[in-house]
């Protein structure tokens, strides 16, 4: 099994050092033959090579069999909106090349964490939460414009039915093995593409009688997600509401800094934690590496179907939670200073 | 003064005529004279004369003085996703026809409501943000397309610089009166709509060297406002993303039906609860009224100038709270029974 590592930008490069030191000792304990190539994107890229994507990079990623991605992002050029060639093309570009149009998110809490949270623990307790975020359509696809005199600016959000069926689809699915529920999120009541949305999601849920399914407006997603985050099971939306609500979901899993997501489409899975590049804390080796070693059991579940392999990785971190170990961004007032580790040393 | 009360759909019926009655009992109290009329929109206004927004009721709007709204949307629209004429069409297009760009959603705790959130209140406590949302640009009036075989959708997400830098303006000024900071939020690091956005608040704020202005992205300001809201003071943003960062705001006030809204521009100011028309409480007479009558205090305040009556309004509020009376929505496992209260009892 090839897998190309992206360390990308930021703490990218701290954590994901971590996620890969995970998959070795995998392969060692069990007998497994991985072997590992590395990539650039993001930043460090345009820095290297003019190219936030260089060829060399997307080569690689398509003669492999999973990617494990860390982060992308940097100040410079949120600081310097005007720059052309930027970061985030990288990996907008990879996800659309590589047909990655599903994007699943699993929230879940690990017990010991109920009090790294600011919601209450009786609001979070037993919530569960498996989101499917469209990955390469919507807004974030759309024909970008910006006017002669700069003073005009757009993007075009789009849905095309099939996009919305195949993702769609892949959550029905999902959601029968679960608790059966589907939460749909869109924002209809004023959006011609979640319209279309709403019509593709109401047919399709024909063919799925078992699943209960319901529509919800993203405004609406957003308040719900935070006070009841229980009621939902799996919920599927589009690109940009997906960008959202995980980010918020994070609250719910304690912190952003423990969730891994996987990105998966035609062949190759591509697997990368949910938090950015952070350049606030980058370099100072106190990021939480756990959301890249969760990437890295993702991409032993999906995309080898290790599923033992994984289930050890999420345990040793549930033991490691257990044992009071935690990194800055999930400790609390209750955490004594000789549990609380840098980022090497968690992982 | 000319007061038009819409109220609307579902619970706006309802919790209109609690606000509708505290102006009334403001203007005998301190011997103002408000004169009432009424008009139709949205759901009620399609039964009635199939138009979202009948003729007779924007002409009534543009010879008031301020108009208090109640709420728009109908479960029959929300289920079929292929009508034509719907509801929320009348809302946007009296924004429009209006002139009221600037959406002014305050976001406060009454201290009473601590338990009410699902939020810990030690995150909550001292929480008191401004938003700005901007209401008559963006995906929400871009065209919409649907192609002919009605597999494609879209919407176009346009802004232009002055509309940017009216909203903005009003959010510097409105932080100066406050703790002098101002967070801008967009999706600059994907969209070119944000990057003008940003290049624009970016701009502005150089004139307003007193004020400490951020920038943060959409996915992170959904997270931060529920990690720690006490970050935020005011809060500049566009009308999509400000349509869920409001919703999600709501768990920092307890609850939805607290929340009030003012939207201003030209000349008239529009008055309404952040909450939506609830067709699933609607009628049963359990929808909390409180929002409707902060949202009359808002109006007194914002559009009359009458600061000591709006503040007699909100004290009286303050004051029912701290007597322990609730509706459901704010009621905790520590209600009593005599102090759960329904709609009319409340108002
Ligand atoms: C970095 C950015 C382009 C990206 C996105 O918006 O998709 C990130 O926020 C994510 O969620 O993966
Ligand atoms: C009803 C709907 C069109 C409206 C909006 O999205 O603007 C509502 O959610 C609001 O926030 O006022």
């Amino acid at each position: 099994k090839k897998i190309l590592v992206i360390p990308g930008d930021g703490i990218g490069q701290e954590v994901t050092t971590w996620g890969k030191k995970v998959l070795e000792t995998i392969a060692a304990n069990y007998k497994h033959t991985f072997t590992f190539d590395e990539g650039m994107m993001g930043h460090v890229a345009i820095e290297a090579t003019g190219n936030p994507l260089p060829d060399e990079t997307l080569e690689k990623a398509r003669n492999s069999d999973a990617i494990l991605f860390g982060a992308i992002g940097h100040a410079k050029y949120d600081n310097d909106p005007t720059l052309k060639v930027r970061p985030e093309q990288g990996l907008l570009k990879i996800r659309k090349e590589l047909g990655l149009y599903a994007n699943l998110r699993p929230i879940k809490l690990f017990d010991d964490l109920l009090q790294a949270s600011s919601i209450k623990p009786e609001i979070l307790q037993g919530a569960d939460i498996l989101f499917f975020r469209e990955l390469t359509g919507d807004v974030y696809f759309g024909e970008k414009n910006r006017s002669e005199d700069r003073n005009t600016a757009s993007d075009l959000m789009i849905y095309h039915k099939y996009e919305v069926e195949r993702i769609a689809r892949k959550a029905f699915e999902a959601a029968r093995t679960r608790r059966k529920k589907l939460c749909s999120v869109d924002k209809a009541n004023v959006l011609e593409a979640s319209r279309l949305w709403r019509e593709v999601v109401q047919e399709l849920s024909k063919e799925y009688p078992d699943v209960e399914t319901e529509h919800m407006f993203i405004d609406n997603a957003a308040m719900q997600l935070i006070k009841d985050p229980k009621r939902f099971d799996v919920v599927v939306t589009g690109n940009l509401f997906g960008d959202i609500l995980t980010d918020e979901a994070s609250q719910i899993a304690g912190s952003m800094g423990m969730l891994a997501s996987a990105s998966v489409g035609d062949k190759i899975g591509f697997y990368e934690p949910i938090h950015g590049s952070a350049h606030d804390i980058a370099g100072k080796g106190i990021a939480n590496p756990l959301a890249s070693i969760l990437s890295a059991a993702l991409l032993l579940d999906i995309s080898f179907g290790l599923q033992d392999e994984a289930q050890r990785v999420i345990k040793a971190v549930d033991a490691t939670l257990r044992q009071g170990f935690r990194t800055m961004d999930i400790s609390s007032k209750h955490t004594e200073n000789r549990f609380l580790l840098g980022t090497d040393a968690m992982g």
